[in-house]
């Protein structure tokens, strides 16, 4: 299994250049604790997945541009790949489980995607047969290298915009965002700079396989508690492999905390992120991950999207 | 009264790259009336205002620089004139009116300005005092060629950002971002970019004064009712020129639309607007300003700031 290479990384930056926002960075909510924020909220889709999915979408060849794309992410990545595929003329379609929130269906089609409704139990079925029968594309929303690639040029852009960065925190779902980032991080400036995982405690799959050393999955039935429902996915082989080799530390935070820092962004950066997002200044928040007094360029936390269900929104950032 | 050039826009730009965030681009709320918007409220200190104070500050000579500098804002202008004051070492004394927000007191306390609280009638002499005893430099907010020329780098970021626009909506208070951005677009392209001002329907002293064609400033106690408290000032006569020669319309909104701009922003572009940042979106949503269908990137709404009392902002994001 080969791993991405920082090369593959800079490749994606130049693919997906004009493609996707330059997202800047910009003051976190805490003067106590001093760090910036990448707000990958302000992607088209609101979160950084419309990276991976550019940098896919621009990698298949002609043959398989005119057979299109399929995935069963009716989250960030089925928005983010509908959008990219849409843009180049290409035929993307989204297998959803039935009773799938209708609001984020309403907005894949809405995009230009077909959807496909069925059972929870064949997803991943009724995405072979698409596969099979049509000669589409899957596109995972992390276990891809492409997609990998395209997610660490949000590391790249940082490197770039902060020369003085030191940590970056970032979210761990499926792995995709934080594989890349290691990888811009690690290869180009080894050893300079710290990238460290944040996941909440109620779906801390990607920290146990890492304090283990071997890929331990948690149910669906477990990780279903976390209110982060982006991050309740678990890493694959090649993420697990990414992380294992390059990923220097990770920690885990509380409902609490994670609540605590969608309230902070509204009020202090002026910024709406989903419970997932907030991951990383969670982490920060809550000291769990150390800022530099008075060097707030040292420390850079991705808020990885801003897709939250507008009454779950807006409980949170009630002042207390 | 010689008006701002579009060679003093591009000299503050040069001037203030690195010390303010270029904000991106990103998608308004609306699919049906689609636009671009230009978040502001990201710059550290949550609103454009940023820019021009720091253009003023880069202009200060040496002896000036050790006499400091001085004004009467407690909102978005103060907080940016000390920020841009204490990063040059440049000692910055804001004069307070009694009774003003404890909350705004404290934050442009805590960034390092001297603040010193008279009573409502005194603001302006009290500043008159501080420039003829300590021979302080006057910021104004607005009534300024140097923060004029910083503001307008908002308009060349556009310009450069989305090549193909046609229309920027700004809001109006003082009239110093719109004179500013009128500047870049019409002496850059002329006739090509429309610039039209937003103003709240019970704050339009710039709308009453460019139909009349002479200056007519509302009182205080008539543009106070208003929400947008960041635009409850008029127009001076250097910001009316420059409007009445170069804006090409002006458009009102209701404190309902201004709502449902700051509601819309939040749940559909993951943006914490304050409602003075919201207007031009307001403008948008409402059709006032019209919009090209399939063409966002022709529309350009700068959300001008963020800098909203939480409790107000969780009033107004409620869902219907």
């Amino acid at each position: 299994m080969e791993p991405v290479t920082a090369q593959d990384v800079h490749d994606a930056a130049t693919r997906i250049q004009g493609h996707v926002v330059r997202t800047p960075l910009t003051v976190g909510p805490d003067t106590d604790r001093p760090f910036l924020v990448k707000p990958e909220s302000l992607q088209p889709t609101g979160a950084f997945k419309l990276r991976g999915a550019t940098n896919a979408l621009a990698l298949l060849d002609g043959d398989r541009r005119e057979r299109g794309v399929v995935t069963h992410s009716s989250g960030n990545h089925g928005l983010a790949l509908t959008l990219a595929a849409v843009r180049e003329g290409v035929a993307c379609t989204v297998v959803v489980p039935e009773g799938a929130p209708e609001t984020k269906v309403y907005r894949i089609r809405a995009l230009g995607a077909r959807v496909v409704v069925v059972p929870p139990a064949e997803r991943e079925s009724a995405v072979e047969d698409l596969v099979a029968k049509e000669g589409a594309t899957f596109v995972s929303p992390f276990d891809d290298r492409r997609v990998i690639a395209g997610q660490g040029t949000v590391g790249l852009e940082i490197l770039e915009q902060s020369p003085d960065v030191t940590t970056i925190v970032v979210p761990v779902g499926g792995g995709g965002l934080a594989s890349g980032v290691v990888t811009a991080a690690w290869t180009v400036h080894p050893r300079r700079v710290r990238v460290v995982g944040v996941e909440p405690e109620l779906a801390a799959d990607a920290a146990e396989s890492l304090r283990e050393g071997r890929r331990i999955p948690w149910e669906p039935e477990r990780t279903y508690r976390t209110m982060a429902d982006g991050v309740r996915v678990c890493l694959s082989d090649l993420t697990f492999a990414h992380l294992r080799d390059r990923l220097d530390a990770i920690v885990t935070v509380t409902e609490e905390e994670i609540a605590e820092g969608v309230r902070a962004l509204a009020h202090g950066s002026r910024l709406v992120a989903e419970p997932s997002g907030a991951l990383s200044t969670a982490a920060l928040l809550s000291g769990k991950v150390e800022t530099i007094p008075g060097r707030p360029e040292a420390t850079v936390a991705v808020l990885s999207g801003g897709n939250i269900d507008p009454d779950l929104f807006v409980r949170l950032v009630e002042p207390d």
